[in-house]
């Protein structure tokens, strides 16, 4: 790390800094520069030594020299991960497609979702089963019975399943019926839940919490990959902001930053970026040009009967088309590499 | 609610959107304006139904004419909701003050704490004992080790003692030892905590996240009020905006609305929102002058030697004094209306 | 308008309102729903009265049922606009390409990298003249030698030229060399510049502010377009979050929703929005993907001896393929369509 | 400043770094920690080399050791300015008031505020000739006219009279009739008037704008300071942030920033950080506690008659008891200290 001084830091304080540092047994090297002293410490930055340093009045600014993250990182690991269930592979050639309704409402809903999405060639069914809502008057999902729906619709279509969790307690249930257990946005930084799910072995999609920057999300991975659990997908899915006329602005930066700072493949979320069916295509295509390895949609068969996000759920007919383009646009761009 | 068609909405798409309401039952009337239908439905919203009139493609909005929030909402109970735990009553005619280190270090260290701030005259000891902290490589706390500190410090002093949950596992333990059950911003929306934490029947001091709205503190507050209980402290520590000179915006504005909207006390925490010991003194002051019930604030002995968040700790000297001036200002304010 | 009534409201209060309802002579429904009167007044929304009826107690909102722009609406004219310069057509069937170093520097500069951008089939050449500097200390441009370079390298090459303006004073100066003026991100509500360059007749490069929401963007073209002049393109360059891992969130959404809501083409600058070389490739093909007219690229020869945003600008050799690829992800997704 | 290489940067990447630097003549030191090489360059940083540097694909990060700006620091200037307009003095031990309408309306209208104003002990006249307003479509005041009715109110009343300038075009004429020229928060970066303003000498009112940091506003400061005029204002009057509870979020904190960082003084504009009649007076009083020189506030007869901002106007009623209030409250807190 390096510690930079504030100009008027008297003799007697930059000792204190000194003694402080001697007292940890770091080691370091001091120029002076502007008026200001820099001391340039050796080895790994340790965050509690930081964050004391940062309480001495001698001091005006402490810059990290290590990532915050480790196992997320690229530098640590410069390969891609994959993730394998069964026969599918997330992370490598092909462009992933995993696509439901927000909420599973009924066996029959779920069950011909499912082998409509299997025909045209979806890999995994979403579907919510716990519902996070924002209002506790809201619709708050089927619960057990919906795992249930989901688990018949896989054994129907051979699909892979991916549901929410929201709360801890809930593990033992969920690994029970999901191949992929989803962490939704507004839990990025529940540790005690990442924790749970990491240590359940089973794959995680990661969804980026709306205010969290993208470091932030990279260091809810590394929360669940310290429990020893490599297998976490990152899904960028739109951001707050002071912009009214979407739900949340989609961060189509994320997509490019985080294959860059990390292994672990990402997904992107237009719909519930946007909150507006028309802006699905173009988000849509926009997040496969910006290199994303999949796509997390929101489909239903009535939206307008749908009981949670029906408004940013795409028909039947309009996913076909959109899956169709959006495969054949990653196939020419990969050509184009 | 009001439903406000599309411009260019075909007769037979209007239908289709009355059929939909008459289905419900619902009653409505419609004028046209300005080439929008405009449909006053009658009755509570649902929000539900609402979700799905979204999606007619005839619809170009839907206005709610029902708040979000009820038993959080000054307009179903204009009466100040008082908290009292033992001789200490929240949310009347006293400023009250929360004090203490952001995290439990040690059984010295928050027994002396302790005693230093019923000497000034601090109503509640804060302590972490399970610690959210964005990177899983800093410090986590001392877990229930640090809870029986704080029991110790309580039995010593007579102060009431608030500390963080993280996880709906920890309830039962957590509720052996805490007079108040703190929710952080990071869990403002973890719904499952919320219910849990409501159920307990304890008192719960519940921080605004920091990308959380005003109404969304308000619905996160109505989660625990459904549970039955009543005892919410609602507390307001900056949000997340693009300025980087400070941790997060401290948004004064917040204490106001609240109080305005809601029944509930209202507390600041100006430790957290800046993240800058400067800047405590002025922003209690000011939060003090907006209207607050109460005050939370990170007090340290040796902020240089803190586990956690000593860049934004008082010592033991300018807490005494900041108190000593919001003491003042809260009476001489009081006198004024 | 509706104007939706507070619960409380006195009838004696609800008459105020009439009574300025009909000194105005507006004509208007009513009909109360869940505690609320609803006022659908009829005819065109005046934003005077808007703001007037704010003011009274009895109310608690007024909701629009006008656009608040007229003339840059896709419901007024549904037709794209084009924009013809010579024998240059912005807004049809082409992918625009305008490039060039952020600012001017010297005569040899631009000279040569027009030559370069001509050969690679670009359109426009874009050359700071007058730069807006955040600090009074950094390079403010070579001002008008800078636009007898721009000239002389339009003459050599035939690129159209875009420079920005920063002061309604430089108006006639500028127009002596610019075949397209740019109203910088700072000044997109600067609206003495926007009327002032708007009466010049010339086509507008409008870049959107960092803190400028969509409807207002067309709002800053909107006063462009009341001076008679329709040649305004529309330019996505990235808004102000809270994220800091990027200069700008560059806000992919706004590239469809202006699309949808205006007939006016659509540029978008991956350069400004990230500030990052290794990102302006993916943000230029998802905003390919997204649907834009055209792009803002910088482009500089040697980056690291660049008088501003060289760490944002392109080599030529990284452009030249960049260039390519784009064009032929255009083509592709055109005969998708 | 400081330069951190990259991890993987090669010997010859460096190489080329320091006859960069070798070249430019500047003198340095290098140590490496943690793989990465940290080069502490004597000096003060110039932005141009900064922005250089940032271009060498070795290079990762350069941290500044000098403040962007200068002349607006208190680093540089630790006295107070003052800013003196025949008998009133800005910016010393005295509580300052700006008030008046958002526009001026009539000579009736202007003058009649003007006396009240007078008789409530305020020292300054606020009101819009030239108004800045989202919409071609909104009254955009009365001009020259308004500036006559100005100068009258001034005459009859000695209050001094603060107005808004839109364009370098107007300052000949504007310089005629205000003491003070205010910079709107939408002009905050418009370069070209903040020279033209500055070199009138006349004090200037510098609104911070809705995106900017406090940095940013201290540098728009400095491009005022460069031309000779040191008499700025700055004023916080909100920020755009996601909350929609508020038009903007007032930034509390940037008031003991702004005091801490530079010698200017500061007021606080809560008329239009809030746009709500409820929430002025706990703003104002909290930017009392927190250390403003003083208070801009709309006021207006009769609000609900206003051309503009009625809705966040006092009326002479309510700002007489809120002017009391914090003349009191500013008393009281001074005797605190």
């Amino acid at each position: 790390m390096i510690i930079i001084s504030k100009k008027d830091a008297s003799v007697q304080k930059i000792e204190e800094l000194y003694n402080f540092l001697d007292r940890h047994q770091l080691q370091y090297n001091s120029h002076s520069s502007n008026g200001h002293l820099v001391i340039v410490v050796n080895g790994t930055d340790l965050h509690e030594i930081k964050q004391q340093i940062m309480c001495f009045s001698a001091v005006e600014n402490v810059i990290p020299l290590s990532k915050s993250y480790t196992l997320a990182a690229r530098e640590t690991r410069n390969v891609n991960t994959s993730i394998i269930i069964n026969n599918l592979t997330i992370g490598e050639s092909e462009l992933i497609f995993a696509a439901g309704p927000c909420a599973v409402e009924s066996r029959e809903q779920i069950i011909e979702t499912a082998l409509f999405l299997r025909e045209c060639g979806v890999h995994i069914l979403r579907g919510g089963a716990f519902k996070p809502r924002t209002s506790p008057y809201s619709f708050q999902g089927l619960g057990i019975e919906a795992l249930e729906y989901l688990a018949e619709a896989r054994e129907k279509t051979g699909l892979a399943v991916v549901t929410e969790i929201l709360s801890p307690e809930d593990i033992d249930i969920i690994i029970q019926y999901a191949d992929i257990i989803q962490i939704g946005a507004r839990n990025m930084q529940n540790f005690a839940l990442l924790v749970k799910a990491g240590k359940s072995g089973k794959p995680i999609l990661l969804k980026r919490g709306i205010m969290a920057t993208v470091e932030e999300l990279l260091l809810a991975a590394e929360y669940i990959l310290t429990t020893g659990n490599s297998q976490v997908i990152l899904c960028e899915r739109g951001i707050r902001t002071f912009e009214t006329a979407v739900r949340n602005t989609f961060d189509i930066s994320a997509i490019p930053l985080l294959k860059h700072a990390s292994h672990l493949p990402v997904f992107a979320d237009p719909s519930h970026a946007s909150g507006k069916i028309e802006l699905i295509a173009p988000l849509a295509k926009a997040s496969v040009a910006a290199g994303v390895n999949g796509l997390l949609i929101e489909v239903h068969k009535e939206p307008y009967n749908a009981k949670s996000d029906g408004h940013q759920s795409l028909t039947f007919q309009l996913f076909k088309k959109l899956m169709k383009d959006l495969q054949a646009l990653y196939d020419y761009l990969k050509q184009l590499d």
